[in-house]
């Protein structure tokens, strides 16, 4: 595949590297297009060697696209076996892929002396982070059953339904839609817990007065989607509404700054100066977004403290969120393509506190 | 809680370490009850500490039971906040779990020449893998859930239908009866798809003369279950019907081996035994299981290179499996708890090719 050409291009032209091996599941789905492989070295000099152990052999085989694949034997050590490979290929600076400290150390005991390992956390996500047209394509299907989802949430939403009930309701519309699946754990988070941004879902009735934050994500194929509205159960109160405003217009504002070459520190202080102005600030307890692909949580990071700048093809979700501890929470999220114009939302509508019946 | 002194217990009394640092979040979950936290330092003298970003602070100040809770600022790097508080602590030999190798090397840079860090990767295990009452309690329900999820895959089997269909309905099953989510994705593995252990779940009809294979967990509060059936979309051949016998005894030689005291490994041989003596020895390309509890795939491992021992209080899944490359596969899984006399199972029934109608 040309995105194993791509990597080759950033790791021995511009890090002078001559290996690198690839641990990283969704890094390897990426670089090969099948899923189940344990490791693949790309070496300068020589072909790529996927490898696989027995139970996803067969399938690494027939699914993976251009690497050759190789069996990791039942009673093989990982680090020895990919040791002598690198050695056989005299590879002296092994570029790696973020992986357990554990296994690290497997590598770093086998290769000592011969090969030097040099940790490149953020080599793949180079590629990653820009999608490409056929991932969009992907992302917008994913963005779509998503959407779908949280049209059954905001019709079943009510005072006396559970939380687990209306997250059965949400995920069975996915996969009625041809969804692969959920791309996270869904939230219904009612109540006091909808002042916990990862509240999760449980089996509590919603009760007249509630906020019932839903933050939810179907995937498609292997991609995924981030989506987020805030319901009140009942009608809402002044304050919920006017708490409500604030959150809408600040997710708006970073919309609006979500453009190519914006600072992500800059996106997400659009947002947050309008809960902050609000008087707010103290309880937007986040950043305001992150990547989405093939991981729910990737690069770029759009946050206070984040270097990154955005780019065409980047794909970020925009969430800002106020949370108010022991009474409840509002979060509204997009997950919104970077563009050359204007910015493409992936998921969009239901923007409005009173759910429909 | 007391899981905190048993730990305790371990890494300063058995270990000779002075501090140990938890971060996986199992593993967090287990030892202080609430699932946001980031971190904790556990101390042989003070108290233990456990750390949490603003976004999950409130979550695991409300939640958390026994810790100190302290909140790691936006700007505060986590390596140099631990490495002050180990220094204050005068902790000189801190255990850690496993973590990824760029977090290791940031407390590592932190922590030299004042603190040793030794890696632990087992310890929290020892305790993990031996479920208490409460725990097996949400295991049994998890496990019932995970079988009504398995009666509605054996109704809605048949030609014509898509796997993500099968799926969609198995996770509604699994809602409607209170469950917390899928304990991993869900797997209905159809055709020549049903020969890959880890086939997934596609766009794909089901057709008559198909073998499809479902793999599916529920999840009760934070515990997991996980159950495999096969089952056949028609009527199955002479050959499907004796691979499936084959399988069927395998899976119960090995139940029956499932004992205090037994070796993982002999546990292992029990199937293995049987699928060899039929002559498809070659095509069992995977251990026999795994446990399961918090993570849906914990020690202690059932294969031939395993060096567990079973103890009463494991839950492990038996799971043989024979898979005909270009064909089709067959897997029959149950999760089993492991009593004094006789082992425990969690999921039964619907041991049949044959789907009911």
């Amino acid at each position: 595949m040309d995105r194993i050409e791509d990597l080759k291009h950033l790791a021995f032209e511009k890090k002078n590297l001559d290996g690198f091996l690839v641990t990283n599941p969704c890094n390897l789905f990426y670089l090969t297009g099948t899923p189940g492989a344990f490791c693949m070295l790309v070496q300068k000099h020589g072909k790529s060697i996927l490898y696989s152990y027995g139970v996803n052999y067969e399938q690494t085989k027939a699914e993976a696209k251009g690497p050759a694949v190789e069996l990791i034997k039942r009673d093989e050590v990982p680090g020895v076996k990919f040791a002598k490979q690198a050695k056989a290929s005299k590879i002296r600076k092994l570029g790696l892929d973020d992986m357990s400290h554990s296994f690290y150390r497997q590598l770093a005991k086998e290769m000592r002396g011969q090969t030097r390992l040099k940790l490149q956390v953020g080599l793949v996500w180079e590629l990653r982070k820009v999608k490409d047209e056929k991932e969009l394509e992907l992302m917008r299907k994913a963005g779509k059953l998503t959407v779908a989802g949280m049209k059954v949430a905001s019709e079943s939403i009510r005072p006396g339904v559970t939380e687990i009930e209306v997250a059965g309701e949400i995920e069975y519309a996915i996969r009625k839609g041809c969804g692969y699946g959920t791309a996270f754990e869904t939230i219904v988070a009612s109540g006091v817990r909808s002042a916990y941004p990862h509240g999760g879902c449980a089996d509590r009735k919603i009760q007249n007065g509630d906020l019932v934050v839903v933050d939810v994500g179907a995937a498609y194929e292997f991609y995924r989607s981030d989506m987020t509205r805030t319901f009140a159960a009942g009608k809402p109160t002044a304050k919920q509404k006017r708490l409500y405003e604030v959150e809408r217009l600040a997710q708006q504002k970073a919309y609006e700054a979500i453009k190519p070459k914006a600072r992500a520190k800059d996106v997400d202080s659009a947002a947050r100066r309008v809960i902050e102005d609000a008087g707010y600030g103290e309880y937007f307890v986040h950043g305001l977004g992150h990547g989405v692909g093939l991981d729910i949580h990737e690069p770029p990071t759009l946050s206070q403290t984040s270097k990154d700048r955005l780019a065409v093809g980047n794909v970020v979700t925009d969430e800002p969120g106020i949370y108010l501890p022991g009474h409840w929470g509002v979060r509204i999220e997009d997950t919104v393509a970077v563009r050359r114009r204007v910015a493409e939302k992936l998921t969009d509508g239901f923007y409005s506190l009173e759910a429909e019946k």
